[in-house]
């Protein structure tokens, strides 16, 4: 027996393990300080009434034996990815039903799909990034190249000519960096992965904080990228689905690779190695498009994104460099001073109470910046930035 | 770009779609003939009430900000753990709460588990099998060499020494052939791969048919395993979840290859490639070990009992050949006259319109055997089996 030795190469990640010590050691000897959490993550806002009443209904279904589900469709019951197939056909972008796949989440999908690419690719990830895409092709034995992104890219790398790649991950708004791709500079990288036969595994876990019509919420905007391209979004913090699980990942019947379609690999994929998301969720997902329920999750992001606005205002005023804060719940700042991440982190942790995430977490090109999120509540949002105010 | 050529050495399945097909025309051409389904692998059941209630008990925790839930621990919350801790303990296997992860079902981490081993191990399948073990392994690239399960074996084969293998697939009680290991057959299995540093994963997908004391539902019952097994396990047949998606997996902390903990390569995983399971479902979950939990799910049990009851004690009557009826919903017959396993198939829908799945669907020992399920309802079982009894 001979055990995946690509593990190895793994890095233990203890950026939250320390952030959580470092937390708790001040509060056990500060007891009477209020410390304020802008580091998090994970949404905060309960789910929307018309999902609450959908999946209530598809509970009963299932305890009565005229209505009772059993195995569903690995690719998701039609009912869900017709709203889906209505939801990019009113951003007009036309899929068919059977390019969309219904998952339990952006992170399964963006970490599964690499089963249908060969060990020998090379792979393109922007530094900073999200973990998970290092960590699953480091699983994978995958080379991984980096796109560097920095102050004066605006945390937005472009194609390097020079570089070439098979795999390329673009996450867009972005996490950590808020950063969004227009259209001309999304079109630069699908016309680099069509030169280049690559593919493009694209991001859109945020496209619903997007406000301006003029950015692209989905990759299929550009012309091209049904031959390049395979999208993930999530009703993770479109609908606040971080503890109900489901997304949706769409793979263009158009994207062949040496003959073969990916489309009917990844089904082939899924009918092997899954099987499906729960018909309660997926009724509960399904509520999310609902006239009610698009109009609840429309006044959950506008909450998050005013708290965005407290913080890039705030930022704004005292002329610290940042991305994101427009279009993103991330607000990913330059550390005053030139201060390194983590002494920024224990300044503002003794100063004021108030926690946020080291950029150094993410990559090396993060080390100098920070991130704050806009997934706390509102009044507690408005008083970090006022005690950040006064420190600056 | 290169995909991963695996793929292009999986056979295509036309087992289900081809009775499908056949099914459909007999039906358009003989409109008034009733045919009964003894072939479908999915419970038709519904859910217990105790599941139901805590399921919605849980959707109106997500419906409010205090008890709303987000990202939860990717190997599953601990109120679940600690109850799949104890069933193991009621039947004196002894886990910690570490060696438990939740999982979507057992399908998935069946298939999910190899990301821990390298291409280059050998994987012994018994034939006939579970589709799946043979497809995930060929996704892979791992040379698969096959258990030979056979009459007079009683479609229980036995570890070949002359055979080396790294990977070993058990499913007990199996499917399709339903055949039960005793203590004493899976000692053998057991102490083989521990003599050859082999990883047993043991499917246990079926363990709550089993009613003899005598016979183990867990391999952990066996001394050794711990050192050389991963178990599934399934709320899919205990409790009727195939539509709902819950399961578990146990790493023990025991199992050690090259001086690497694999349950800690799990864990790594996981928290990597998977998000957890909704929040709601492992509620769901949680209340099949209630008590009122579990006094429906056994009357569900028994419910299929007593079909896969009907089913054996015609097979008895007749004088035909068969496995499994017993501790299982499957039952496995030899189909009279030396007959082929699709001229079978066709013999009952002509001439009794009974539907069941031919075993050259699962491999080429399956040839002249035949599976019925006991999924079905007691009625139609009933009516099934009393025209099968007038045909021979």
């Amino acid at each position: 027996m001979k055990i995946n030795k690509n593990y190895q190469n793994l890095e233990d990640s203890y950026l939250f393990s320390t952030i959580a010590k470092k937390v708790n050691e001040y509060a056990a000897e500060n007891p009477s300080k209020s410390i304020i959490r802008l580091g998090i993550g994970d949404v905060t806002l309960p789910l929307a009434k018309a999902v609450v009443e959908a999946m209530h209904k598809a509970v009963d279904e299932m305890g009565v034996q005229a209505t009772f589900r059993g195995y569903g469709p690995e690719q998701g019951y039609d009912f869900l990815r017709s709203v889906v197939q209505k939801y990019y056909a009113s951003r007009n972008t036309d899929l068919s039903i059977d390019e969309i796949f219904i998952s339990d989440g952006a992170k399964s999908d963006v970490g599964n799909i690499l089963d249908l690419f060969d060990k020998d690719n090379t792979v393109l990830v922007p530094d900073p990034v999200y973990p998970v895409y290092v960590d699953t092709n480091t699983m994978a034995g995958r080379k991984i190249i980096f796109a560097e992104a920095n102050e004066s890219n605006g945390f937005l790398p472009m194609p390097d000519l020079s570089q070439k790649a098979d795999i390329i991950y673009i996450c867009s708004p972005n996490n950590p960096t808020g950063a969004v791709y227009n259209r001309n500079q999304l079109k630069q990288w699908v016309d680099y992965a069509l030169e280049n036969k690559a593919v493009i595994l694209f991001d859109a876990a945020y496209e619903c904080f997007i406000s301006d019509k003029n950015l692209p919420r989905s990759i299929f905007e550009i012309e091209g990228a049904k031959k390049c391209a395979i999208e993930f979004c999530s009703f993770s913090k479109t609908a606040g689905f971080t503890g109900t699980r489901c997304g949706y990942t769409i793979v263009p019947d158009e994207l062949i690779v040496d003959g073969i379609h990916l489309r009917k690999m990844w089904l082939r994929r899924q009918t092997t190695k899954f099987n499906g998301v729960p018909y309660i969720v997926q009724r509960g997902a399904e509520a999310v498009f609902s006239e009610c329920g698009q109009k609840e999750i429309k006044q959950a992001i506008d909450y998050y994104r005013n708290n965005a606005k407290i913080i890039a205002d705030t930022l704004d005023e005292k002329g610290i460099w940042y991305t994101g804060g427009k279009h993103s719940p991330y607000i990913w700042l330059k550390c005053p001073n030139g201060m390194d991440s983590w002494a920024f982190f224990d300044m503002l942790l003794n100063e004021i109470q108030v926690v946020g995430t080291p950029g150094a977490g993410f990559g090396k090109n993060g080390k100098n910046f920070f991130r704050l999120t806009s997934f706390g509540s509102d009044v507690k949002t408005k008083e970090a930035m006022e005690r950040f105010s006064k420190l600056f």
